[in-house]
């Protein structure tokens, strides 16, 4: 997570050269944002992003009202390759996003424990009704809540299933391996518990990916 | 999988200084094994081993009678650390080895398919009945498969859980997790679909292991 908003540029293209096929940029991470310093640094950055702007009740830094975070949000959201929204975003500010034209990635998390399957693959179906992309990412108490995990994503496409904190750790390896369109990696300080490296992340699924059969 | 019997002590060495805690010595990959041979074999190797004798209807290399292949195994248990014997032995073969004064691995394996969860968990009530450690090598048909395989990790203790093949590679990884006691890596050859190195195996396993928190 990076806050000198001079810097992000940079840092992106950086993260790119270091495997990285697409990169979050984090609203929230950054001080004293306003509409037209984020629409600046979105038009400046290279590679292709994803523009979150993480409320605090969903783990993220964001301070102000949600009025303000929605529009620092679309204000990114012209330049992004997806958009980051909520499920549990008040409807009104909502439908604000959902109505740009640009992809969207649907996001529910949860910081305290793991859903059941059946409570999450509601969530999930919630979140394909109106984003391009679902992500659920959720706290593990014990190994087994990291099957929950696993069995949510080999029964979704379209489906980012994250289980966070050191428990989970191996599903962002793993959940590329049932179809999970995107796993996030770090290039410096994580943004959610349990994150690795993007190199380490690219070795290690290299090493576990199925390799086709040339017969 | 090594054939010259003189090659193995070095080889085992080299093994173990490469990072495996334990070896496992494939009687059945030997050229014209005696039961002579092997007891001195299994005196010359200086790391622990778990002797092996694979029947060719089990995945292995050996050619001889099933009592042979039992005496030769025999043969190797005074030094060994397990002695691995397959759950469909024929019992009075089976019992010599049950009432030999080694710690016992029985396997199961299915290059085919996977059995379902309760089959499967049948099995590991019948390995564990007659042994100490319970073994289940089977094949992935979808990554779907490899679930199954996890979920029956997280139930039992004493249980080594393998989904081989490609699409199983993971697993190799990911059951250690479990409180897998044993995962099967390769210094050379492997002797089964799926396996990684010993190097690639402990670096993963270090990466996606839960980290203790020191607060």
């Amino acid at each position: 997570m990076e806050k000198n908003i001079k810097e992000i540029p940079k840092i992106a293209t950086e993260y790119t050269q270091r495997g990285a096929d697409i990169l979050e940029i984090r609203i929230d991470a950054i001080k004293n944002p306003s509409k037209a310093k984020i629409k600046e640094l979105a038009g400046n950055i290279q590679s292709p992003f994803i523009a979150t702007n993480r409320s605090s009740e969903e783990g993220g830094l964001f301070k102000g009202s949600e009025k303000e975070r929605i529009e620092l949000l679309a204000a990114a959201a012209e330049e992004a390759e997806y958009v980051d929204i909520e499920l549990r975003t008040k409807k009104e500010e909502l439908k604000k996003i959902i109505e740009l034209p640009v992809k969207k990635i649907i996001s529910y998390h949860n910081f305290h424990e793991t859903p059941t399957l059946e409570r999450l693959s509601r969530i999930v179906k919630e979140e394909k009704r109106i984003g391009h992309i679902a992500k659920v990412a959720v706290m593990p108490n014990t190994i087994k809540d990291t099957l929950t995990i696993l069995e949510l994503s080999s029964k979704e496409d379209d489906l980012i299933a994250i289980s966070m904190g050191e428990l989970g750790k191996y599903t962002r390896i793993i959940t590329p391996l049932f179809g999970s369109p995107i796993t996030y990696a770090t290039g410096g300080k994580p943004s959610a518990p349990g994150q690795l490296e993007i190199e380490k992340t690219r070795l290690i699924l290299k090493e576990l990916k199925p390799k086709e059969k040339i017969v």
